[in-house]
């Protein structure tokens, strides 16, 4: 289960643009992160599209948050740039959704987005917080399928 | 953002595992949801492995739960067949964990999974429910990026 890379690179963009005065050239983000510049601008029209962000043309243009980090949801930007909330695929199974699993899931997703909803962008913008792998928190039992990372 | 389709096809086994009293063959169940068997097959080791269920051979073999679906928790089943719990890639982002997002989505997690803890399969197994579609919970805002299946 993770965040599509949609989700993920546009959070990475919002971060940085958080952090940055100045208008944030989209080549220059996408070197620096290793990621095709392609799909970085995709992002970022959705960005702008969905209201976070401004591109602002020129020799010293480039990309910047539409209003303050502290007035941008971190669960509204989930909910725009991910594509699909669609935990299981019911609609392809055979039990016809006549099982209980979608209601405990749609219940398990509210509770992860209203975790999101409490945040705003400036609070995971913030620098120098202690670097925290998530993964860490899950239980951990013996033959469990859930990795760190290599 | 969704659960993987190892994780989909291991909890549809489990549902009409805990529905059925004789065992399940695979080669059936996987022709009813329209499954590759190889796929089934390999979703089926796992979760013997986990200790969710039991392979019988012979003639009227099959699948069968190991326990009782009451004693079977639906956060152990997701943990086990769940290959990772990365919500974001922080491991290739440049700004290498320095930023408070990956504390925040651990916290997401860990409500969603808390979630799942509360429901074992056989309360998700349950028929005769009604059919719901987890989506439609998901505050829908213009130009918002969540979908309804096609």
């Amino acid at each position: 289960m993770q965040l599509t890379q949609h989700t993920d690179f546009g959070l990475r963009l919002l971060i940085v643009l958080a952090r940055k005065d100045a208008p944030v050239s989209l080549p220059v983000f996408s070197a620096q992160q290793g990621l095709s510049y392609h799909h970085v601008a995709k992002v970022a029209q959705r960005l702008v599209q969905a209201g976070f962000a401004i591109s602002q043309r020129g020799r010293s243009g480039g990309m910047a948050l539409a209003r303050p980090a502290m007035e941008i949801g971190l669960g509204d930007v989930v909910r725009k740039l991910e594509r699909g909330m669609r935990l299981a695929d019911c609609a392809t199974c055979a039990l016809k959704a006549d099982c209980a699993l979608s209601s405990v899931l749609a219940e398990a997703l509210g509770a992860f987005m209203g975790v999101l909803d409490r945040y705003t962008l400036a609070d995971v913008a913030r620098e120098g917080v202690p670097a925290f792998a998530p993964w860490a928190m899950l239980p951990q039992t013996p033959g469990c399928a859930v990795t760190e990372p290599s």
